[in-house]
């Protein structure tokens, strides 16, 4: 067998992230280190400025042992751009938010536009005394990337993108190491750093909103794929008589059911007269959009039902696929359609049972995403402190 | 970043094991060791009986530095258990065969009558000089394998095998280290270590044969799944109104094309009057199988090529699927049905190029297996190799 060592400040650092302060003895025992090893590591990270002593802990019978946390100031930037929005927190060292925007925006306007408006509002949240400078900065993109060259790579709802600098930019104008990777694998992150899938090593995130995405969470990490494009799974075929498609193919998956195609159906059926609930929203707001398909679904517009149900079942015929393929240990359902809610996750789940192969789906739960909208800021937050820590090597 | 680190000794080995003789200078060089560190390890590595000094090698300008390889005793079996067949090499530490035997066996037969053959045909070995002892076994077998606990797990093609101590009888009556996997896992390994996939760390390894499975290989080595059963792509759904599978469900890919499946279409299409050279073959020998096809194909019979086509399509438009969810560096096609060769290869990959994301397919080439039906021993001996040297510990 391989082994995966972390070296031990990384694992220390990860601990005090993810658990607070911690006595220097329970270190000791946790990382496996003796005793001069480990206060040398704790002295070094202390210097660094990473780490600071938090007065003594309780007794554990012997000598009390001083407490250890993350130094107060440490302040990460996380950012999700979606197709239509901006997501920006600043958090601490332990990933709590000390500050939080959201706006809409076109992620069409391209990548100077954009940046441009992150840079704006992380001024705003310095300004609003959220830090003094950042530790490192995550960015999550709708599209595929180059994990390794911090750059987008030909993504196709990004004209302008494909392979500008995000990460130099970032980096340039903060002062500070920047990560950048795709929007659902910053949500795989989030979800397993804080969400459902918390004690769970292999799973995947499935992402339903204006599009349809996976981030793909094996063996304890994201895995991307030889080009960074893994886990695009809403340009799989499931219909070849279906309709067109924006990539050019006939029959994906987001051509047939994403927020883009429900709301498409949902202005047919409000038309034909096939729901009642539609053409009253839609003459009461001039548009329809998949929350209006939510909304009357859930005060029981069958018309309504019927819709998130064939589009469950389409995701859960290409699910069980991929569960017959990966064998993971669960399955994560978020993204903006995720508030389509039980209608949704039942069809799913009854498309993935019933086809996939029993010893795969023997243990195998199906459930929504525990941090909802925060999933992708959560995780972009998690890989900005896995970078700034790498610095104290 | 992770870091992934093998401990010395074990890179040590593989080297001698991949290269052969190397100086203890390279060895130095290559395992980043200080001198008199590495040399403590051979020392400690010849003591155990792993390897030993091999003459000088040629001067590298300074003092000639002595050679060091594997010790010539050493000796590890190979096993691959297919639904009709039984493949068993014994190999040296360089996994080169000193024997070999293949043999027809019906897996059905069950675990203790399949395995007492087994050990028979190692016997036969020992007495044909081969070996003395065995350092390892690796077995691979046609189902789920909990590799941790070397045991199939509800294997659908073998009944009597599930939880089967495979692992504990081969150490039991060999008195060495086993480990069991699955048989297209062992292909995807040997086909990593000796094949066309030798400089390649993602690929997905189809073996299309009895049946159709797929050996995940990410990150350099390969993923099993939480339940043992990963890439069993076999009983995905292609066609919801396709015929009854094996497994109970309708339209999987290995109802519609495998050699059982290409066995039962060859028949109708020699009854029917569509294919005269089928007609022929089945009259000559009474029976036709996927071999009759390739046979066929390969002379132009039209209704065979079109059979393969058909086929060929089908599965490549599940690898279309897969190949957007994984964003592999390779594809490999092996297995007996790879003999159907080029006319199948093209349908493949006409149907993946189309079809899936082109940012995943601009440099991906897919492949016909190197090793054919070597694959599997070869991959055999490899882990078998693993588990004997991690014993050097």
């Amino acid at each position: 067998m391989r082994m995966t060592i972390d070296p031990p400040y990384l694992q220390l650092l990860r601990l005090l992230r993810n658990e607070g302060a911690i006595s220097r003895a329970e270190l000791a025992d946790r990382l496996q280190l003796p005793r001069p090893r480990l206060l040398a590591e704790v002295e070094r990270l202390v210097a660094q400025g990473f780490v600071v002593e938090a007065g003594m802990a309780a007794s554990r019978g012997g000598r009390r042992s001083t407490l250890v946390e993350l130094h107060p100031r440490l302040r990460f930037a996380a950012v999700d751009l979606g197709a239509s929005s901006i997501d920006v927190e600043v958090t601490n060292g332990r990933l709590e938010p000390v500050a939080a925007y959201t706006e809409e925006a076109d992620i069409r306007s391209g990548p100077k536009a954009t940046l441009h408006r992150v840079n704006e509002l992380l001024a705003k949240a310095r300004v609003d005394g959220a830090y003094d400078r950042l530790d490192a900065i995550g960015i999550g993109v709708p599209g595929p990337v180059s994990f390794r060259d911090g750059v987008p790579v030909s993504p196709p709802i990004m004209p302008g993108w494909d392979r500008f600098g995000v990460r130099e930019l970032l980096t340039r104008e903060h002062g500070c190491p920047a990560v950048v990777d795709n929007d659902v694998n910053i949500m795989a992150v989030g979800e397993q750093h804080g969400g459902v899938a918390h004690s769970v090593q292999d799973f995947l995130f499935v992402k339903v909103g204006t599009g349809i995405g996976c981030g793909i969470y094996l063996n304890d990490e994201v895995y991307r794929g030889t080009d960074g494009c893994a886990g695009d799974i809403g340009h799989i075929q499931v219909d070849p008589h279906g309709p067109m498609c924006s990539c050019g193919n006939v029959g994906c998956l987001e051509a047939l059911f994403s927020g883009t195609a429900l709301a498409r159906e949902a202005l047919v059926a409000a038309r034909s007269g096939a729901s009642q609930a539609l053409a009253d929203r839609l003459a009461a707001n001039g548009t329809l959009t998949a929350r209006d398909v939510a909304v009357s679904a859930a005060e029981g517009d069958v018309a309504c039902i019927k819709l998130i149900r064939e589009g469950g079942h389409r995701i859960g015929s290409v699910l069980a696929s991929l569960v017959s393929f990966v064998n993971p240990s669960m399955i994560v359902i978020g993204g903006g359609l995720a508030q389509l809610g039980h209608i949704l996750l039942a069809e799913i789940r009854s498309a993935v049972y019933r086809r996939s192969l029993p010893l795969a789906t023997g243990n195998l739960p199906i459930v929504l995403s525990e941090l909802g909208s925060r999933a992708g800021v959560t995780g972009a937050a998690v890989l900005a402190s896995d970078v700034a820590f790498e610095q104290a090597s």
